[in-house]
This record gives C-alpha cells, sequence and structure tokens, in this order.
C-alpha cells in the first residue's frame, strides 16, 4: 500500500507544514510506503525563478531526511525526473471537460487575486491527478483546501476506466483536519505567504526574534494566563506531551507565568523538539551531490511504476511494451 | 537543418493533405532531415477513442512510407512514444498566460462548434509548440490556418530565452498557402469533417464512385467547358504536367470533352499518381509489426534530441545530466 505525498519547495519548511504534512506521513510509515517528492513543477505555477526554485527543492530533499523519511524505505524524488507524470497528465486533460475545470475553486480564487494566471495554473489540478495514478497511490493525505482536488482526481480515475478501460486504483484521501490546527505568528492560518511562520530551520537567533514578537494581550505579570485560543498555547500543545502541556496551562491559569515565560517555553520546546532534525539538516546540505544522488535513486523506482501505469494506456496507442 | 511536421491520425490521408503536408515536405528532403511524427495525442482532441486512433496510426505509419519517406533518412515516429514532449509542454504552459491562450481562434472557435470542449483541446497550441521546440526543428510547414499556433510556438521560444535563458531556436513558418488550393468535392476545402475528401487509399470503386458523384454544371454535350475555377480542373491542375492540364483544358473549351470525360481524367491521373504508393500501402499494412518496429527505432532519435533540449531546461530545476 502506497501513501503519497508531494510538497512545493517554495522555500523553508514550517511548523504547519510539519503537524499539516510530514508528521501524519511520518505517521503512516508502518503500514505504507511513503512516496515523496518535491512539487518543483507546481512551483513553476507562481514562479519561473528556475534557480531558485532548485535551490529550494535542494533544501526540501534535506529537509525531508532531516526530517526522519529514510530514503531506504522511502521514495524521495524530485518530480521533474518523471516526464511520464506530464504525459499522463496530458491523457487526463483529454478526458477533462474545460468548464469543469474553470470552476476549480483554486484557480477562481487565483484569478480573483492574479490579473494574469498561468495555463500551469490551470492544469494545477490535472497534474496533481497525474502525480497521484502515475504511481497508483492508495492513500494520499491532504489539507481541507485540497479535498475538491482529491475529488477531480477521483473523477479523473473513474473516466481513465469507463473511457479508456484502464485498470486503475481510486484513491482515498486521508483529510487532515489540523493543517488549520497551526496558527501562524499572527494567529491566521500559518502559511509563507502570510509571512506568519516559523520555519523548522531557521537559525536560532530567529526563532528567538520570531517568538519573542508574538503579539499577546496585556495580562499583567501575576494574573491568570489563559492559555487555550492563544497562538503561543497552541504551539506548546503541539511540541509538548499532553500531561506536560496541561502542566504548563495550570500553573499560568494559576498566575503563576507571564508571556515572557511563555515565550521562552516555546522557544525551548521548539528547538528542543527539532534539535535533532536541525543539526541533520546542516549535516545533508553540506553534501549536495549526495542528496541528489539519492533523490535520483528515488525517482528510478518511481519512474518504472509511472511507466507500468502510463504503458497500460500507452499500449493502446502505440507499441508501448 | 530539420523539417518538422506532425499529421493526426484521423482517418485516411486525402488529396488536401497531400498536396497541403506531405508534398511540400517530399519536396524538402534535398535540404532537410525531415522529423515526421504521427500527432496521436493532438486526436485525443477530438476523440477519446483510443483503439481507433491506434488504428489510424498504423495506416498513417504506412502512409508516409508508402508515400516516399524512407525511414533510413526521414525520422519518424508516435508522439506518444516521448513523454518528453508532454513535460516540455507543461514547463511551457507555466510560461502561458491564461488570457492569452483563451484568445487563440482554434480554441474560441471549438468553443462555438463544441458545447464542451476538453482541457487538452485548450492546451493544443501549447503541445504544437512542444512538439517543434522539442526537437529544435528549424523550419515548420504550416498551412494558413496554423499561422497564429506557429506565433504562440515562436513567443514561447522566446520566453524560454527571456525567462529562463535557455538556448533555443525560434522555428521559421513554411506557409503553404496550397493547402486550400485543394477543394473537396462540394467545392469547400477538402476535410474530413465536411466528409468531401478524396482518399489516397481508398478502394478504387470508392474512388470511383466519389468522382463520378461530383457535381457540374449542365453544360450540353458538344459545348465549351470551362474547367478553370471547377472542382475537377483543379483536380487535373493537381494531377497531371501544367502542359497536360493546357492541353485537356483548351480541348475542353472547344467543346470536345463533356463532364463524364472529364470525371475519366480525373479518376485515371489519380489512380496512375498514386498507383506505387497504393500497392505499397497494402503490402506495408500486411506487416504492422515491421511498421511498429521502424517507429519505435525512429522514436528512438527523436527522444534523444528531445532528451537534449529539455535537459537543458531541467538540468536547472533537479539533477538532470
Amino acid at each position: 500500500m502506497i501513501a503519497l505525498t508531494g510538497v512545493r519547495p517554495t522555500g523553508e519548511l514550517h511548523l504547519g507544514n510539519y503537524f499539516g504534512a510530514i508528521k501524519p506521513l511520518l505517521d503512516l510509515q508502518e503500514k505504507y510506503v511513503i512516496f515523496l517528492f518535491v512539487a518543483d513543477l507546481h512551483s513553476l505555477t507562481t514562479s519561473c525563478d528556475i534557480d531558485t526554485i532548485k535551490g529550494n527543492s535542494q533544501k526540501l530533499l534535506a529537509a525531508f531526511r532531516a526530517l526522519g523519511f529514510d530514503p531506504q524505505k522511502t521514495i524521495i524524488w524530485v518530480q521533474s525526473e518523471i516526464p511520464e507524470v506530464c504525459e499522463l497528465m496530458y491523457i487526463l486533460s483529454a478526458l477533462t471537460g474545460f468548464q469543469y475545470l474553470h470552476k476549480g475553486h483554486a484557480f477562481k480564487t487565483a484569478c480573483l487575486e492574479n490579473k494574469n494566471p498561468t495555463v500551469a495554473l490551470f492544469l494545477y489540478p490535472v497534474l496533481m491527478a497525474a502525480d497521484i495514478l502515475a504511481f497508483q497511490a492508495d492513500l494520499v493525505p491532504v489539507g481541507v483546501d485540497q479535498k475538491q482536488h482529491l475529488e477531480i482526481c477521483r473523477d479523473l480515475a473513474e473516466k481513465l476506466r469507463n473511457m479508456f478501460g484502464v485498470e486503475t486504483k481510486i484513491p482515498e484521501p486521508l483529510i487532515m483536519e489540523s493543517t488549520c490546527a497551526v496558527p501562524g505568528v499572527d494567529g491566521r492560518k500559518m502559511s509563507k505567504s502570510y509571512k506568519n511562520t516559523l520555519p523548522i530551520f531557521a537559525s536560532v537567533d530567529e526563532i528567538v526574534s520570531i517568538v519573542r514578537q508574538v503579539k499577546t494581550d496585556s495580562t499583567p505579570l501575576g494574573s491568570p494566563l489563559n492559555l487555550e485560543n492563544s497562538v503561543l498555547g497552541s504551539y506548546i500543545k503541539l511540541l509538548s506531551k499532553p500531561e506536560d502541556y496541561e502542566k504548563i496551562k495550570k500553573e499560568a491559569l494559576a498566575g503563576n507565568y507571564g508571556w515572557g515565560k511563555i515565550k521562552e517555553f516555546v522557544i525551548e520546546l521548539f528547538l528542543s523538539k527539532f534539535s535533532y532534525a536541525r543539526e541533520k539538516y546542516v549535516e545533508l546540505l553540506s553534501d549536495p551531490a549526495e542528496l541528489w544522488n539519492q533523490a535520483t535513486e528515488g525517482a528510478k523506482i518511481a519512474k518504472e511504476r509511472a511507466r507500468d501505469f502510463l504503458g497500460s494506456i500507452l499500449k493502446r496507442l502505440n507499441s508501448h511494451v
């Protein structure tokens, strides 16, 4: 059984990515083979700065491994290394009505925000469907915002079956409610575009500075602090064991901690949680050739699988064997 | 220097295809290496009957060779065998504005005619651009109706240069005025969708029946016939030497030929012009394995070239070497 996730190399991974995408996937390692790719082609929907995208892909490869994905067990690759996925995307586009795709919410939103969206942005749900179907993934962990896109993927799988008579899995979504549960430092959803993130691999100084600047209410020292529904409280809850969180919450309610102390807890818990990963990350990034070699190895395995599935369609079109 | 053409496997090649696409390409063989592909993926824009598409692809492979393309000199392949073209298409789609593509005339026309066009149809000019740029063709013979699409391809090549810093040729169009010069048997442009074609490889009975049914005016026998501006006259002009055409025209003007005689001339000239090709076609189709093997050999050569060009972009995104 395969669980598959792609992460766009948009810059540095943050706490929201970790709890929304990485952690749930790590938890699936026992039951599933994890297929994990750097979605560099998807990054082209918003940026054409390919050199920066490559740098970010490299960082993301390091991040995946630093956070606990072992390339001996997890298939890790960079999306653009497998052209077969794009051919499948094109074939799926022949099964996708133009009007149907035009109604996709992500594209609609993008049109409102962006005066000149690209064709690649329009194609986003079709490429995502190809990403999933090419590898015949069983399970796809997605955020609530991706639910509609997974529905499109399932629709297209049905069409492959009905219109081309191709045998295909219909992937199941694993909806990650927690994606929305990680607030940014300003209280909105944590997102790079809001510039409200806690980046996992930032320098200690940066982390300290970001946490210290989180806005709090003006509860005077010695008065009860309620951690529930506060940004800092959410971080402590995510980063510590339930019993430890309860202890801190109780002490805060008793008026024993000010916000300053709470911020120190957050910094401490954050750095301790990611201490191994942060060290490993620096080490991995010091040898880019090894990172890319491992990604190429992963791509070979993934490509075989994509060729198998695409082949089941292509043998109907050409002499593919 | 490379001249490239793709032909959709929509059924049987007709006289319009021959004079509009095949003949001009045959004439270029002295000066150019011809890259000639069966555009099966483009066929998916209008039909999802992949088994029929494959059958038509096979016929087209036979037709190319029967009409004089030698697979030892001409690179012949089936489009779907080269996934790299689709990855290039996706990359180009990131450089294509949605609104810009939406204004493409072919899609607009299709929207008017077809209530539910597919995304593949929308992508048509981008896939065409990838077809050309992947192989770094120098020259692309196109009908007047494809002029706008070649402009899109040239625009996208410029963008690859300017936005990605990729070295690429800007392909030159060779506008085939004659595409429009072959009238269908009803006087409109010859086109499979109008069902007014003279199919090169149809049975003798079919050819005879089609030509005999061409509508003519009611000039009585013995009266002068003017072949200029008549459908049958155009066929004679295309199928015979200029001096032979002039002779027939003169005799007709002198009242020596009725339309029945003119039709016999057309049938005779047609069957004699394509006599070798029609025989060869049947022979080639009797050995499909050989046809597909040759196409696979062609695909290998073409794929190398596509990988080279795509690689010049991909090395900027991943560890592609």
